[in-house]
């Protein structure tokens, strides 16, 4: 962990928040179907940085949203965040053994399992964002949902997942790289970011504020990722690492090399903070956080 | 086609209608992420009975809702149902070839396009319910986004799935069945058929017989289902024929034997439209349905 010292507490606390939420949200281990909740617990529970969650927190403590439907939103994003990675791990898709250090869940169950998991979490994530708990006023909880299955559809995450699957067989140019990429990761961020905004009711000024934060954050988060996969070892980032490169996915920094991705990794995230202005100290984390995310080792 | 005089053309009309909000409603193919869009629309439109589109149109008729309004609920059911078959196709759960008369969305792109369809499908459908063309309301909307999240979830449609794809190396009885049967294909149906007392904000007691005659209609229906796989040809039915007892499925059809699977159908068609009674004549094709899902060749 590199984070800054008021960062890593606060990550920390964010993370403990969440993985308790989660427990309480996702379905109990029971019924002929209990081999699919411990699937969907195995996947989501225990593992992860949890930056959407801590994204969706320190974005409603700026409108001091109440914390435990803050925590409900945070939980509803790492199950998609949670689908997205199963999913992704499959054979016909990336084919990884390893994620968050352990076996990913077709490995430690089965493909079928796995598949249904991830479908079960995305219906769940909705179900908890829809359910009266997660705000009092229906308006918001609507706009959550229309701004989540935004994010995750096929102009969003599903579409960047696709368009990375062909790019094996591509030769992508930067700016279609960078595409690719603003729709498979930066989308959910992006939401992550501006669902504080969402609760909060918060001005529409306010909103594109923190979306604007949310998209450089995001992009500088990927390009962080794959320097990452280039330099770091399997142990250190908890998943196979130097996939990209043998899979011939069109990263940027296969467009740019190591020095110029990280650089422009750095200049997005010095952007992304600059969004924040209107929030003055109470942003403080959340400027951590894009620096944090460029200057991580793991 | 053996449905009453009255239910077909109905039946017809309500299709087409379906498939023209499918039509406007889905991704159009373009951009990187071209491949998936139209994955979308292979798997969606062009095909099926339509059954739940029906239920949901024919539910808010009742109501009087909007049929435009009407329209985009049913086109997200068909979005979900479409969903679930391709991922039920997958050669890690049924692989099966065929469906709807038509190579399977993973024969015709391949299995990773064809997961992140049915995960891109199942967003679109939250996505089209929380929008603002559907209800006026919020609240109808968020309860439309509640109540599909739930049926289709963990204790719905994907726990069904679950347990039917374990049913092949275990003896359920036939209690474990019906349940299996209820979460997996009932569920759904039973949204469908509330889906019009939620539009229609009708009171609960309205909206609760409309969900036991989904509920008796969606086991009625199920039941004739596994018995046209026993008795019907792959050309009838537009799938594999026999895959039931190729893979040792269980289905109330082996325990019971046709006979009695085929009275105890027509006993829950009967029901189902017992439930109907407050609704006088205008429920009327609701009936008819009830009567030709047992009664259908195909």
């Amino acid at each position: 962990m590199t984070a800054p010292q008021s960062l890593d507490p606060a990550l920390r606390r964010i993370a403990a928040e969440v993985e308790a939420a989660l427990g309480d949200l996702l379905p109990t281990v029971e019924g002929g179907e209990a081999r699919l909740c411990e699937a969907m617990r195995y996947a989501t529970l225990g593992g992860g940085k949890r930056m959407r969650a801590f994204l969706v927190m320190e974005t409603a403590a700026l409108f001091s949203v109440d914390r435990h439907c803050a925590a409900r939103v945070a939980a509803a994003v790492e199950m998609i965040h949670a689908y997205s990675l199963i999913h992704d791990d499959l054979p016909a898709m990336d084919d990884d053994d390893m994620r968050r250090g352990k076996p990913s869940c077709h490995r430690a169950f089965d493909e079928a399992t796995a598949i249904l998991a991830g479908d079960a979490l995305q219906a769940r994530a909705f179900e908890v964002l829809a359910e009266p708990d997660t705000h009092s006023n229906a308006e918001a909880r609507i706009e959550l949902v229309q701004a989540l299955a935004h994010a995750i559809g096929a102009r969003g995450m599903c579409g960047g997942q696709m368009i990375d699957m062909l790019g094996n067989r591509q030769d992508l140019a930067a700016e279609a790289i960078a595409r690719m990429q603003a729709l498979k990761t930066g989308r959910l961020i992006q939401f992550s970011a501006e669902a504080g905004a969402m609760l909060g009711r918060a001005p529409l000024h306010q909103r594109n504020q923190l979306a604007a934060y949310g998209r450089d954050l995001g992009a500088a988060f990927q390009i962080a990722d794959d320097v990452l996969d280039v330099t770091a070892t399997a142990a250190e980032i908890g998943k196979t690492a130097g996939k990209d490169i043998a899979q011939g996915k069109a990263t940027l920094v296969a467009v740019w090399g190591v020095d110029r991705a990280r650089a422009q990794a750095e200049a997005l995230a010095t952007q992304a903070a600059e969004h924040l202005e209107t929030f003055g100290e109470d942003a403080n984390l959340l400027r951590d956080l894009a620096q944090y995310v460029v200057s991580r080792k793991s």
